[in-house]
């Protein structure tokens, strides 16, 4: 289909930085073919393939499938139909680059998936990410969440994921999730209203808008994040192919914090693979009235996930010790500050000279008049009020100035 | 102001058990007066006195305050209105009794307080307790979970306060709370529309209806359950009151659960006295947009609070190890089971016998098409389903009656 010069091109399109972090070299051609053909004949994560080819390198794999060795009879249906250079090719006119371990581009932390994947025996590193979009993949997940959840999602999960997602964004954390309906757009949304970004780990072809509904949130993800896949452009989604990716979200970010998950739910597939990927797993809790908190419930007390209120929250988890803590206001500062609402807007009505009586307080707090009589005597044990010709004022300390 | 015969009477009125659990004697008349005394005397849960009577049996401490020892002229001030005699009466006349250790009713597990409170520095175990009601208190407390949280809740945390309260009643649970309206109402009308009961523990004589506003529940309190105080008839409640009395809910009950609390909450003060007594805390979540639930998230997040969002949960935490397990629906039994609900819709559509186009099959579901699109793949991948004639239809295994 393609001529050879235009191939040797497309070949080299996403290898031009020298080497990565790991200081590898540069992949070969042939290593970028080989990976490309294995992604189209191989099903993502499949245990078979796992188990079968565990210690060989993808070109022997290649070589091993290309050549129709004996007894690798399972592999050969789809092998007449596969063009690597075809994929590329494709990939390249849809806007899209094939990125492999050695790539400027890659993400090491993926390779996480290798020994994940051998204790779980499915999943494994994928032998390459198609990637539709201008910034660099690797850059982006340098500091990343997941943010995954329930399709049928409620519109407090929704608002949740959004919310969380556009914080985390304006704090420079990259916002990664599926590209169904639900919490996973939520979170999209949210990221790019924010000054952050985000990127879609969809489980068909980068070029492939599932669900159409999203096709305009996918088209503004393309235009200011990323569209990733192991599978080649053209490639549909299934059931099978959606769980595969859940593991590529987990181990690709820093945790993965589940919104709103039924007790069934795909997002507790992936908080799985974070967990096994020693990702920390976070989960929002909600009303325990809705169905959609269940799974994430679940997650707290059973799983020991920790709880995501807030995005403050969220950093402390994924950040190296001690870098994000959360503050609490466990203690107040001032005896004032002690004070609940009732005590401070009563305290607030008390006059600074001419006691009042505590009718008048009641009505100046807009407090019933028993509230009233109960605070005033707290307050004056505390030493806040003093009680002086038949009416409550400021004690002198607190006269002054606030 | 009482004679001789009518105190002697009042005195024997809740003793009239030959000998509690513990196997103790049965108090006697002298034990019971100065206990009385020292709870019109000392002020709950007081730090001073907890150091320094620490060692003495309240008929000792009495002695020395009665005899107005020296350097005990903080405790003096009280002294000269003091009339046992005279509280019981009023007691008596109020429909209440007195309730020391040794009577039949005296709930053991309260002493728990007394090592709480040598480590707390405050609190302690109560001289004894002012109960009325019909029911005994120890019997009613035998199985008992507390219910508490904020008075200025929302509506979810009132409903979810009543509904744990209902449930857990239903199960022959006792509901223990304070008097404040919000979450302590709340669950003292849940239990009272169940078939169980409720206790609830003031911050002020038992006969003071505080705040007025729960006056009528109160009142259908001390019909069905019991209203309990360490403070003699007519004392008004106070702040300090409010945080003593919080270490009686939580030592009398064999857990405490937070529905709803600000960050400064009185209901994180129990959860407190409860992890202080040994006993579970357990936190209803909510939504993380509502101020109401930050205290019990907080619990949850920092203090390891047990996520109650069931009956079954709360029973669980509370029960001896294994009694009371929840069960939740990890594993599906069958492949069916397995199915999401879109799944199940369109495997539902899916005729038996005469294979039908997916278009239809989306009209019979009441789903998109694509959906249903993905979904045939899924049913097929799992030989659920087969495609033939240009239609789907069930695989053979499927098609058995259900």
């Amino acid at each position: 289909m393609t001529n050879s010069d235009q191939q040797t091109d497309l070949v080299v399109a996403s290898s031009n930085a020298p080497s990565t972090a790991l200081d590898r070299p540069v992949p070969s051609d042939e290593d970028r073919l080989a990976r490309a053909a294995l992604s189209r004949v191989i099903e993502p994560g499949d245990p078979a393939t796992l188990k079968t080819f565990a210690d060989l390198e993808p070109l022997e794999i290649w070589e091993l499938l290309r050549t129709k060795a004996p007894g690798l009879e399972r592999w050969s249906s789809r092998l007449a139909k596969v063009s690597p250079e075809g994929d590329l090719a494709r990939a390249h006119s849809a806007g899209a680059r094939f990125v492999i371990p050695g790539d400027d581009e890659w993400p090491d932390q993926i390779e996480v998936l290798t020994e994940a994947g051998q204790q779980a025996r499915r999943g494994g590193t994928p032998y390459g990410l198609w990637v539709r979009g201008t910034p660099n993949l690797r850059t982006l997940l340098k500091s990343s969440v997941a943010i995954v959840g329930a399709r049928a999602c409620s519109s407090y999960g929704e608002n949740a994921a959004a919310e969380l997602a556009g914080g985390l964004g304006d704090h420079g954390t990259t916002i990664v999730s599926g590209g169904a309906y639900g919490i996973d757009a939520a979170a999209h949304r949210g990221a790019l209203a924010s000054t952050g970004t985000t990127i879609a780990v969809l489980a068909c072809g980068v070029d492939i808008p599932y669900p159409r509904s999203n096709e305009s949130l996918f088209h503004r993800i393309v235009g200011e994040g990323l569209l990733v896949s192991e599978l080649p452009p053209g490639c549909s989604p299934t059931k099978l192919r959606f769980l595969a990716r859940n593991r590529l979200i987990a181990a690709t970010t820093q945790g993965t914090v589940v919104v709103e998950a039924a007790i069934r739910s795909g997002a507790l597939n992936t908080a799985n693979w974070s967990e096994q990927c020693g990702r920390p797993v976070l989960a929002v809790p909600g009303p325990i009235t809705s169905r959609m908190s269940e799974g994430t419930h679940l997650l707290i007390r059973e799983r020991n996930a920790t709880v995501a209120t807030s995005v403050a929250d969220i950093l402390e988890a994924i950040s190296p010790l001690g870098e994000h803590l959360t503050s609490y206001p466990h203690t107040p500062a001032t005896p004032e500050d002690a004070l609940d609402h009732d005590l401070r807007r009563t305290l607030d009505a008390v006059p600074v000279l001419r006691p009042s009586p505590s009718t008048r307080i009641a009505n100046v707090a807009g407090l019933d008049h028993d509230t009233v009589q109960e605070c005033l005597e707290t307050l004056a044990q505390a030493n806040l009020i003093t009680y002086e010709d038949s009416g409550w004022r400021l004690s002198p300390t607190q006269r002054r100035a606030p």
